[in-house]
C-alpha cells in the first residue's frame, strides 16, 4: 500500500498537526510488520451465503432432527419438505442441541404466501439467540405494527433501522453478528450481548447492546443470574413461517 | 411473540433470581409498545449483494466517471470493460467525488488471474474509507505476508480473524459496516472509527476501533486534526486489480 | 521506568507468547516518546477537594445570585448562610447561569440534621446534570427507600454501587466525571451520557451509561430531540437540604 | 424527586418529540421501582483521602511486611518512617501479596523535597496495576519529560489531561478506578483494563482503554497471554520517592 498512499491524503496531511514523535528517531516500515501467528485459513462457500468450511450447518433442508430437538428435548414436531422447515402450531419451539456463546449465525426465512390477520398476528415466529434474546421474526410487508416489535427488531428493545421486508411467501435472510454477555459476579452484565442484524443485505441492527432477556411484560434490563452457552432456538407463535440454509460459525 | 416465550425459556427463568419490580404494581404487554415514528420502509434487492433502493451505486459496471474522479479531480484513468474497472499502473488513486460520514458498503474485488510476485507485490491494492482508512486488498490466496498486512485487514492495525480468500481471478466481495469518528475539541478521536467486515460472507473485523489514520511508517494514533466526511478511495498499487458492483447506503 | 520493570513482571513474561514483530528490525526507545504538545499546567488545589486554579467556582459559601438563577431566571429564592445555601420549600430549583457539556464538578451537600418523613420524604433533593439527568440527593442513613431512588444513584436508571451515606447534619461530598451524549440526526444517543460518581470518597456510580433524562414515570430510554449544554440545576424537594463548595471543570 | 422536575425540563420538554408509549396504557410510578436486593451500607471514612469501612488497608504508614514483599517474596528492603515508605536504591521494587482485579485505590505519594536530575531522572517511581500497567510517578513540576511519560500518565499510552503536579517534597494523591481486562480464549483482549485517574482531585486519565502491559520499548498492544489477578507494584527507580495512606476496595 506505501506507494499511492501519500498522495491520496496529502491534502489533510498538509493541514494536520501530529502529536510528533521524536524526528531524531525516525522508525522503518518493518518495525510494525507482524508475522506470527500465521492467520488460519477457511475456505468461504460459493456465494455469501453459502455455509463456509468452518461452519456448523444446523439445517440443510433435509434433516432436522440430527441438530435440533422440541422444547422437551424430543424430535422436532416441524415440518420437513421441500428444502425448508416449517411450524406447525402447537408443536412449541425448535431448538438446537448444541449451545452457543458468540458466533455469526446465517438463517433465512419466509412468512406464509396466504396473508392472514395484522400486526403481530402475521406471520409470527422469532429467533432466540442463546435462547433468551429474540431476533423478531415476522410478516411486514404493509403490516403495520409496534415499532420494537417488528421483523428485525429485537422484540421490545431495538426496532430495525429500516423495514426491509420482502412480501409473503418470499425468502428473506438474516446475517447476524452476536457476541454473548460477560458477567460480573453478582449476576449483572459486566458487558451486555450485542447484537449487529443485516436482513436481506440491509443493517437493520448496528451493534446494539441488549437490555436483558427479552420479556413480553416489562422493562428488560435487571437480570440477576449469570448464564452461560445457549441454543438458538425457533419460536412456534402459531404461523407457519418456514426457514432454510441455517449456518453458524463459533468466533 | 408471547404464546411460546415463556416455554421457551422456562427452565433458566425458574433459576434466575430477578432484581424486583414491585409486583403489587404490574405492568401490562401494551405499556412496552412503542408504534411511532413508524419505521422507514427500504425495497431490498433481488440477492443481498444486490443494491437496496436507499443505496447510492457508486459503480454499476459501465461509467465510472459520474461518480469518480483520479486524485488530481480529472477523470479517472482505470480500465472500465467486461462490467468492471481495473486499476491502471501509475494512474493513481480513484476516489468518490462523494463524502461520506457513517455507512454500510458493499463492493466486490478480484486479484489478476495471473499470479505475479509474492507478499505485498501480489494483488496489491486498497480501499480508504473516508480516504484515511486503509482496508487492504491483497491476493492472500496461498501467499504469506505480515498478518496486519494481508487481505481483510486494516492495514498495520488488524488483522483479519481468518484468511478466507478466494483464488487469483475470482470475484470475492467486501460489505463493511463504519462508524466515523467523531472528535474532541482538541482534534483527538472523542470515539475512534469503528468497523464491521464480512469478506466473502465470513466476518473478518468484529466491530473494530481504528487507532488512527493508516500509517506504512510508525504508530497511527496521534491523530490531532479532525476530518469531517470524506470519500472512498481505490488504491493504484501497480497491480491490474478490478472492483464492480459498488453500492454504498448512509447511515 | 526503565530499569525495574523487566523484573517486576519477569514471571509473567517468560510465559507469555506475544505477536511477534520483526526481531529484525528492533526498535528504540525513544521510538515511543511523544513530546509535543506540551501538557498544560493546572495548579491543584490544597486538598482534592479545594478547587484547583482551572475550576469555575460555582457557590464560595458567600453569594448565590452570581452564578445561579430560579427556574424563571430571576433571583434564587433559597437561602444563604453559615457558608452554605439552603433549599426554601416552595422556591423552586436553582440552576447555574452557565450551560456545562462534559465536565468535572463537586458538590457538597447536607441533608436535615432534624429527622423528617421516610423513604423518598426524607432529606430529598437532586442536582440535575445538563439539567436533564438526577444524581439523587437524599438522607438514605438508615432510610429504606428503593434501591434506585437512593442518595448515590441515577433516579430510576442506576441504583448506587454502596450506601455510603453519612448521617443527617452530615456534610457529604459528590465527585461527578460527566460526558455530555453526543447525538445521531435523527436525535437518539451516538452515544449517551456516562457518568462516574464518588460520594465520600467511595464510587457508588462507574462509567454508567444513562438511559435517556430522568424519568419519574416510565423508560427513560426514548429521547428523539439532541440537547446541547446544560445547566446544572438543584432540587427543590420541600426538605431543607443544603449545598457548598461547589466548583465545575469543563472538560 | 417527582414535585419539581417537570417545571426544570420543562422548556425543553415542549419542543421535544419523543417516541410514544402506548397512551392508552399508562404507566404509574411505582412500575419503575426497585426494591430489592437491598444495596449494602459501606461507612465512610471522615475525609473522601480516609479509607472506607470496605477497605483494604495496604499501608497504615507504620507496617510494610505484612502487606508487601520485595519481588522475591521475602521482606521489603524499603525505608519505613515518619508514616510513610520510601524508595531505598536497588532495593527493587515492592508488591503486594494480596492479588486484586477491578478495584478502587487512594495511594499518596511524595518525591524528593531535594532536587536532582530532570525529565525522567527526577523524582521517577511507579504504581504498577496489576502488575504490569504503570501509572508514572514523577516529579514533573517545572521538569519537563515526554507528554506519555509525565506523572499520571499511563507511561508510553496516555498522557494526563492535564500537569497538575505538587512540587517536589510535597504530599499528591492519585485516585484510581480500574477495571481490569477480561481475555478470549486465543488471550487477546475481549476487554481491554480501562482506568480514570484523580490527581490531587483532578482529573487525569478518563476512562481510558489500556493498550496492553506498558512497555518501556516498542509498541504496547499485541498481548496473547490471560493473565488474572495481579499484585500493586511500586518501583524503585533510582530516586527517593515516598508513600502513604494506601488503601484499596475490591469492585
Amino acid at each position: 500500500m506505501k506507494s499511492v498512499l501519500f498522495t491520496a491524503v496529502g491534502v489533510l496531511a498538509i493541514t494536520a498537526t501530529f502529536a510528533q514523535g521524536r524526528t531524531d528517531f525516525p522508525m522503518k516500515p518493518e518495525m510494525t510488520e507482524i508475522w506470527d501467528p500465521e492467520i488460519s485459513v477457511v475456505t468461504p462457500g460459493a456465494t455469501p451465503q453459502d455455509a463456509p468450511a468452518d461452519a456448523i450447518v444446523l439445517f440443510d433442508g433435509k434433516v432436522i432432527a440430527s441438530e435440533w430437538t422440541n422444547d422437551a428435548g424430543a424430535e422436532p414436531g416441524w415440518k420437513v419438505a421441500d428444502g425448508c422447515v416449517t411450524v406447525v402450531k402447537g408443536s412449541g419451539v425448535i431448538k438446537t442441541k448444541r449451545q452457543f456463546n458468540d458466533f455469526q449465525l446465517h438463517i433465512e426465512w419466509r412468512t406464509p404466501a396466504e396473508v392472514v390477520g395484522e400486526s403481530q398476528g402475521r406471520g409470527n415466529s422469532g429467533i432466540f439467540l442463546q435462547g433468551l434474546y429474540e431476533l423478531q421474526v415476522l410478516d411486514n410487508y404493509n403490516n403495520r405494527t409496534y415499532r420494537n416489535g417488528q421483523a428485525g427488531s429485537f422484540y421490545k428493545q431495538y426496532p430495525p433501522l429500516v423495514n426491509v421486508c420482502k412480501g409473503p411467501g418470499v425468502w428473506q435472510v438474516y446475517d447476524v453478528i452476536y457476541t454473548a454477555p460477560r458477567f460480573n459476579a453478582n449476576g449483572t452484565y459486566f458487558t451486555p450481548p450485542t447484537v449487529t442484524v443485516l436482513q436481506n443485505g440491509v443493517l437493520v441492527q448496528n451493534h446494539v447492546a441488549l437490555r436483558g432477556p427479552t420479556e413480553y411484560i416489562g422493562i428488560p434490563e435487571y437480570f440477576e443470574k449469570p448464564h452461560g452457552a445457549g441454543p438458538i432456538i425457533l419460536q412456534d407463535h402459531g404461523n407457519p413461517v418456514s426457514y432454510r440454509n441455517i449456518w453458524i460459525r463459533e468466533l
